[in-house]
């Protein structure tokens, strides 16, 4: 099957050259003159392909995705297919969805899981649109999942594949921090010699047995302690967004707002409450200025 | 190798069973006379055992767990050797071995991870105590343990096979938060079509593939609403250990706690909370009594 | 001073006797036929005032808020004031006074706290827009809030009014769920004799001493262990509203979201997530449906 | 009446100030040979005054409440009563008690609120034990409270004056909690020019109006954004010990402990956690090692 890849990234080139694999011919493009790119500009990529052409926007979110679709608005024709895979907002998806559809143009929202394992375990898909052009698209997307029976799901209508992936990644997120938690406790406890070995053992035939939990071994390999991996943590949007859609769904996320907040906390978001809290304590305390003076009342 | 195993119930039982399958020798004894048990007391077992034996205590935490040890210091002889499988609590570890200690026996302390599945999949075991006593019982644990290189580890001193145990439970109840999260906020969104065939899609090529996802699959597969299952959750007590040895050592563990705490307000646990924040509520809102018609300043 | 109230609700009203006692002349008007209102259409009451005019827009927020404020556009003239002293949200402020202004009318927006007491006690009140148009309604603004020096702030430009009630109310959740959590811990150890008697005695001299503890003796004076209140609690939606602000500020905002999460808990919001995890639990345990006897590995 | 004081410090010395105010007869003793003690030791304390004495232990808790009450017990007759007054944990108290009872010798725990300003304001006291040893010294306890009709309370039988203060300092971290969030919210946000000034109005006429937001005002009277103040607090062990007891009784507190671990947090507690979060990312994202290039998979 035919396909134009917008945006060469690692992301971008991995998918091709695992679409490649999978027999399917690719025409790539990216705004770097420098990048593999087979074509130089959108316009010779809509004329590569033949209609009813399927384009894969790769690029980064908000107004780079934004741009490239409205572009693509003007050169494709009623029945062609845009799905965007990179990490916008649920909310965009209808957007694009309601701009493309003027013009006959259908399109589907894809959230993409797998990081840089992905071309070479597959990348589970989550997919939002109609039944109709997901199953057109199908066999490109089969060349990127992975090989076993999941990785690959339509979500929902319009936005459903970048709401799951969003829930996806605030999942991850909370996971992440619970490890973190774990592995804290034992860095402190006198009870525990190697905390990074104790919970590589746990990488079969326990509960909590998972690919995070083998990355971990990874990444502990040659750093047991992780004293070369700095105390901060960025934060991406995904868990933000997650949290802000369940709470005015009236659901509780506190685990996923949990890992967000210390990430943000990392990074001085806290600093002001703390401010308020030790000024506080120095004004019943007695006045003390020096942190290490406050008394503990 | 030998081994004495005392309970026999759904853990000890397949235990049992796993370690004949390994070609060990194992003598069963339960206080239950309807079990499958080999003798009828601790007298005949001890007496069936070589010494140096290996005796396997695997009954309820508290005070079963602290009779049998009593019982079997009077029995064993020095050199002998009593591992603990169940869900004891790490600072009752160190009581145990220097009481078996006065009389020369030597103790281990073990974390089973596996639940039911361990049978077929084998446990996950995390040891506390001495290198040599670990090394001696090495081949029963080898017997226990899955296949793989992973799933077996001397943790730490006595109590730290239940420290591991402890902490690798506040994990997994982090990540069942996560999950629950997840799985909650894709059943209110008009987004997701099925949140549980969602779910069940990232089990390959996703970043929280994952044992708990594969039986969350499982637990789905009829029921992928789990509309009947109660909204209802008991806790063992192993995550509240950890939040409170975390608590002592500096720790912050705010996911571990949340899944704590989402299950100890559904059983109620909340409800003074609640009544003190609508009461108040009630005073600057109006006195209104009916909770529907708090006014919502 | 001349003002036209639009809304007579329990605080409109309530807040025209605080005016008309501190010697302004106020015109009231209301959608309700029976309410005392003095006017019986927008019309009659913007004909009622002397320009420049000051129209105080006291009804819900959203549509009533945003229809109110459409038609005063029409009547009103420039330089004439209008102040949504609702519970807008403060991203919609914005928008109401750039329509206004295309008229040449000015806005402030007023966030009002003190609930029923506020009639006798004086409301605090955070106003957002021009220094100006601030000073030019301050008579009236004096005559609303408390006697002493505070209760009245300029918070910041249009929106500030409602950004800062907000703020106040997303503070409000956390102190009155912190007073919760320590009326729910008392309630249950057999060290406290009486946990209201107890709080009612922090009223003084203690560093807990606050107008909500007051509130909380009257609500306790007659049922100490407040069992006529529902342990359900509503939201109102500015504590959400602050979260969600702090989230894109990158600021951590637990004991807020705790106390939301809570009430949102109390409504069902965390069903599904219980539902996971005892559907997991149940899963490695060993298959048993009934809660009960879920085991707890 | 006639009282023994042991601890001379800032709060001990206080308490003295107020007692003789209130014309009560103090022989005070501290073991600082610079204090103002009236006599040189235990001994010539206990001498100084008549039976049934009073005495009240206004030490640091732990060691040295500890060792001063077994030297009482030494030195006191039936009939006596021994007031610890200082910040031991609960559990303590009962066996303080017990001890004490051996020789006949009353006992009652008394949580002291007020700081430095409680000199002044008067302390709120929270008492533990008999009632009728409460009411036997009840005018020595009428001197220090504050003049209101609150400020008293016996909370519960022993241990339960020490348990309402732990209490009441749970609910203090989260009621300060609180007000920082929605500093911090506040500082970070166009929408208001003024965070402090803000927040002082709310003093009067709001829902939110308490002691600790009087001395909020206070503390940025010269630094109105608390940029002298260092982002960082300290704990002094009661919210913890109010978090566990909490935990046992099954009652959820996580207000309180947002705000403890936010302090904990200020001293390294979660940097583990953040090294297992960013390494984890580090592996998915690409085995990217400086934490300004972790990419946001």
């Amino acid at each position: 099957m035919q396909i134009g890849m917008i945006g060469l990234g690692r992301m971008g080139g991995n998918m091709v050259k695992r679409l490649r694999g999978g027999g399917h011919e690719v025409v790539g493009f990216d705004m770097n003159p420098d990048s593999a790119r087979d074509v130089d500009s959108l316009e010779a990529l809509v004329a590569a392909l033949d209609a009813p052409r399927v384009v894969w926007v790769m690029v980064p979110a908000g107004k780079p995705t934004e741009s490239t679709i409205d572009n693509l608005k003007a050169l494709l024709e009623p029945g062609d297919v845009v799905i965007d895979g990179g990490n916008s907002k649920y909310t965009e998806d209808r957007e694009h969805a309601a701009s493309l559809a003027e013009k006959g143009i259908r399109f589907l929202d894809c959230g993409v899981s797998g990081g840089v394992w992905g071309a070479e375990r597959g990348y589970a898909l989550m997919l939002g649109g109609e039944r109709e052009t997901f199953e057109y698209v199908r066999p490109l997307l089969e060349a990127l999942k992975p090989e076993g029976e999941h990785g690959l799901v339509l979500a929902g209508p319009v936005g459903g594949g970048h709401f799951a992936k969003m829930v996806h990644n605030g999942i991850e997120y909370g996971m992440m921090q619970a490890f973190g938690e774990g592995f804290a406790t034992m860095m402190k406890s006198e009870y525990i010699d190697d905390p990074a070995r104790t919970m590589d053992s746990w990488r079969e035939g326990s509960v909590v047995a998972s690919w995070l939990l083998d990355l971990f071994d990874n990444a502990t390999e040659h750093d047991p302690e992780l004293q070369d991996v700095p105390a901060v943590a960025n934060e991406s949007g995904e868990a933000r967004w997650m949290i802000e859609a369940a709470l005015e769904l009236g659901v509780p996320t506190p685990a996923t707002a949990a890992a967000l907040w210390q990430r943000q906390t990392s990074r001085g978001g806290a600093d002001d409450i703390l401010r308020v809290v030790t000024a506080m304590r120095a004004q019943f305390g007695g006045h003390v200025t020096k942190v290490d003076e406050i008394a503990t009342w």
